[in-house]
């Protein structure tokens, strides 16, 4: 399941959840779990797309879609998720910054 | 100039702009015009920050923060910004999407 492509998300108004995050050199099972937490957002009531792109130094952006806050909070407490943050602080991530944002405006050339 | 980093932005609320595209395999001056935008953005009123990702398939997502609407209406309407705008329409992307949001909430690990 690739999320390095293109979100189809309605018209706004809706939430994106911006996630900047600068990877450890330790893997401690990143891909794996990173895969699994895709999977497991795709899953979730609410959630609209995720789009989410990593250069080879270790320095990403993902950016999620939700249609609501509830929504956001029911994915930031999912039991795995928590477990997933849990070893992000720990091991896999040197620093991140998450922002919460309601998206009022989208365009594109397509 | 480097954006693949952090942005250092204040406490919300403020604005962001979420550009999500697919670059074409043709140059056409991309580099060094995407390098005059960012060092421009940083010369405008109400800018705060960008962060920037792109990977070697040539999809990527750069995020830039901004004060207000305002800000980011006279950012899109700046005529060297138009005219980059024109080329990437042209050019350099064969998909882009735009999203405006203003960001309600953040935090980090930092």
């Amino acid at each position: 399941m690739s999320d390095s492509t293109f979100a189809h998300t309605p018209p706004p108004p809706y939430y994106a959840v911006i996630f900047t995050s600068q990877r450890t050199a330790e893997d401690h099972g990143y891909g794996t779990m990173a895969e699994t937490m895709v999977s497991l957002a795709h899953t979730m009531p609410g959630f609209l797309g995720v789009e989410s792109v990593r250069e080879t130094d270790g320095f990403g952006i993902t950016v999620s879609y939700w249609e609501s806050e509830d929504a956001i909070h029911r994915w930031r407490m999912h039991v795995d998720h928590l477990a997933a943050q849990d070893t992000g602080k720990s091991s896999w991530y040197a620093h991140y910054e998450v922002r919460i944002a309601r998206v009022e405006r989208a365009y594109g050339n397509a």
